[in-house]
């Protein structure tokens, strides 16, 4: 399944991606897909809901609505720092021995077609392309690495959007620099489980102004998803629709010589295989 | 105002505490003090019903119910770091040039008499008296640090319970020793702005198996409420219900020579002058 929210922005209906054409309505079925959704055994109750309109032909066709990101604002977003060996060598950062764990404040959250905002006192807006992980219930203290599969809901595309100033400068911890609001673009789909053959094999991409800056595949990166949400749960409870960053492949703006960082009216185009693609114009502050 | 939430866990009911024995029940108009709560101006209207049933005696008796957190699961917690002049000598880092920024995990809090749980794999698991703020309002880009003063609803005593070795000796962020459940013990009740003549001259105190570790003053803050809100402000979204804690006193585990870190069967009292006061008993890992 490929789930999605359409419509404007905390007015989003919640719907199964059917092609790029069509659309199962869940909103009569769903309030959200929030935390008590997943919580509660959502995604197992609306599967054959999906399989029984699609066959049906009881389908609508997108029509141009703005997309939303595929979940509602999560209890937290969870990042791990540092998790593509490249990455490291380019921050000038040594590879770290376990998962390095910082957060985003959650209402950071928006659509993947959205504006990202530069905040305000910024000199180096940065971006991420992230394979982002969806938590299927209540998660805590799992006995091994093998038992987070069935931890997972599914999968999404992210942008870690970073002000690395903020971030690096600004007294220590690195919470303080991805924060911003309009820094987590989501989506377009939450791909589930079922549809990812092999999460360790997506091959992921950024441009900015149609120039290629990242390029990257989930197989090099250090700690996989599996390890990572393991490695999570023995240190705090994830709720069922936290969202979980994994970490970003080369080519960050801080990276490059000299660096390079956003700019009001860049264009930001990103993607993951399977996931979808998002596209962000970067505004200037507020 | 004093607004308490008592009752079973998950099924606190929203009241305002007018003494030691009495309160008035506000479950009637009010689902809870959440981010719809604050956000909404629930404050200005829940005022003159308290009043009302105050002078017309319809008032209940506290009848050893349990104390819940004064607050909902709010949106975010967040975390002032090394906020007082003795508390970073004896953690042996400098005074910050400005706020220190770090999480906790949301799903942490809980009531003020709740047992606190020691984490699996812990060997350093710490106390910290801390001023906790609640957000009144959504909150960017404060343009000045008076204005921060409306954006308070009131102010809680915290104990912002850490595990030193996740959070120092475990991969570089703090995040990872101050999640764990339970961690985040909160109230035992939300004293509105109006009640505190002077944030700044508020004693605290904490005890381990009546054994004074923890004596301060919101005096000897390096950064006071009003600085920390408007400084967040400029980097993050702050929601209505928001909690922030502003750092802690000298005298945590960590400091003493040598250190003292909480064993199950310990027992922590800690209070805050006009905020009253936490018992928590020391449980071992699950």
């Amino acid at each position: 399944m490929y789930l999605m929210r359409i419509g404007a922005r905390s007015a989003e209906k919640p719907v199964a991606r059917i092609d790029d054409e069509t659309y199962v309505d869940l909103s009569d079925v769903v309030t959200d897909f929030d935390e008590a959704f997943f919580g509660s055994g959502g995604l197992d109750r609306v599967r054959p809901v999906v399989t029984e309109r699609a066959q049906a032909g009881q389908v609508s066709r997108f029509a141009g609505e703005r997309v939303g990101a595929p979940i509602a604002r999560p209890h937290q977003i969870l990042c791990i720092g540092l998790n593509y060996r490249d990455h490291a060598a380019e921050s000038g950062m040594p590879v770290p021995d376990e998962p390095i764990l910082f957060t985003k404040s959650p209402n950071t959250l928006v659509g993947p077609h959205d504006d990202v905002r530069i905040p305000r006192g910024s000199t180096k807006t940065d971006w991420e392309v992230e394979l982002g992980i969806v938590i299927g219930r209540r998660t805590s203290y799992l006995d091994s690495v093998e038992e987070a599969r069935d931890a997972i809901a599914g999968y999404v595309v992210v942008n870690d959007v970073s002000e690395r100033s903020f971030q690096l400068e600004r007294g220590g911890q690195w919470a303080k620099g991805k924060s911003a609001e309009t820094f987590n673009p989501a989506g377009p789909w939450l791909a589930t489980t079922d549809e990812i053959d092999d999460v360790l094999a997506l091959d992921m991409w950024l441009d900015v102004n149609g120039v290629r800056r990242q390029t990257g595949s989930t197989k090099t990166m250090v700690f996989d998803p599996y390890f990572i949400v393991h490695y999570l749960s023995q240190f705090l409870v994830l709720e069922p629709g936290d969202l979980i960053n994994t970490g970003t492949p080369p080519g960050v703006g801080m990276g490059l010589t000299p660096p390079v960082y956003l700019q009001p009216g860049d264009v930001m185009e990103l993607g993951i295989k399977h996931l979808g693609t998002q596209r962000q114009h970067v505004l200037g502050p507020r």
